[in-house]
């Protein structure tokens, strides 16, 4: 099945967790949260689908929820990497060091420059990229897109520049 | 004709504008630039083709070479419009200030988030987009990727983004 989509942030809203995730659904009278669907939610559930592989290159990984997304997949056995920017050491909320002390490999670049992308590729097969760095201020504030695509001509050419990148990058 | 290009940054080296675009070529005994082509030389060649509008939505614009080719077709008729994060109001190298001399419509936005989105539309026909802010750091020493394209399923949804992009931003 062939997966096009683009999505652009900012959501209107913070998608209601209990109307989405809980059996019991929202029982809220009034609910502060949203009940239709996200691009978050949408980019998640990529993230979520993963069977085998998750390989992440994003230069600033700051939003809680989808490390933990993430750390959901590492915990049953899908191969997470994680490549971020050196800045992310001391950089606010990083989840950096959340994801090493679970046993997930997170690399870092060693270079002057930035590590800039802003891309993860899912079992090899689904990739997400576009300007959203994992932090929460793009999801509910900033102007954002990602493109989100199986389509061989972008997903090889991203799986090739990751690998490359494994190897120029070093354990954080 | 189909576009489906993939270009990372960063470059290995700066493209020899003599062997690129003079007449006598390049007449070094040893060039320091480069003689084979570059994903920068690959995007901008795209901006030159534009025949009827570009529209950007770029967080950051301070590199002059590419502002240059933006602003060569303008001056041949070409519809521009810009628009960048209110930062460039006062950030270092900001085009801004160039393109309004020069008659180009330039917007920001007026959130207190960021304008973080990194593409350009090419006669509503070509999309660039990426983690690629139009800086020279970016071409020479980040880790970047752009994905070039003239599929439907991604530019029209990128095109009707920046109409309401345009709407919801001021001039600069
Ligand atoms: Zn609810
Ligand atoms: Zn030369």
């Amino acid at each position: 099945k062939v997966i096009r989509q683009v999505i652009f942030f900012p959501d209107k809203h913070i998608a209601c967790k209990d109307f989405f995730d809980s059996v019991e659904g929202c029982s809220r009278i009034r609910c502060d949260f949203g009940h239709t669907t996200t691009g978050f939610r949408q980019l998640l559930s990529h993230i979520k689908s993963a069977r085998k592989s998750i390989d992440v290159a994003v230069y600033c990984i700051s939003c809680f929820e989808i490390a933990n997304v993430v750390l959901q997949r590492h915990k049953v056995g899908v191969k997470v990497r994680v490549i971020t920017d050196k800045s992310m050491e001391i950089a606010y909320g990083s989840q950096n060091h959340r994801f090493m002390k679970e046993g997930i490999r997170v690399h870092t670049n060693k270079t002057p420059f930035l590590m800039h992308h802003k891309f993860v590729i899912i079992d090899d097969e689904i990739l997400c990229t576009g300007s959203f760095n994992w932090t929460s201020q793009a999801v509910t504030g900033n102007n954002e897109s990602v493109v989100i695509t199986n389509e061989p001509w972008t997903v090889e050419p991203f799986c090739a520049e990751f690998q490359k990148l494994w190897q120029e990058t070093v354990p954080f």
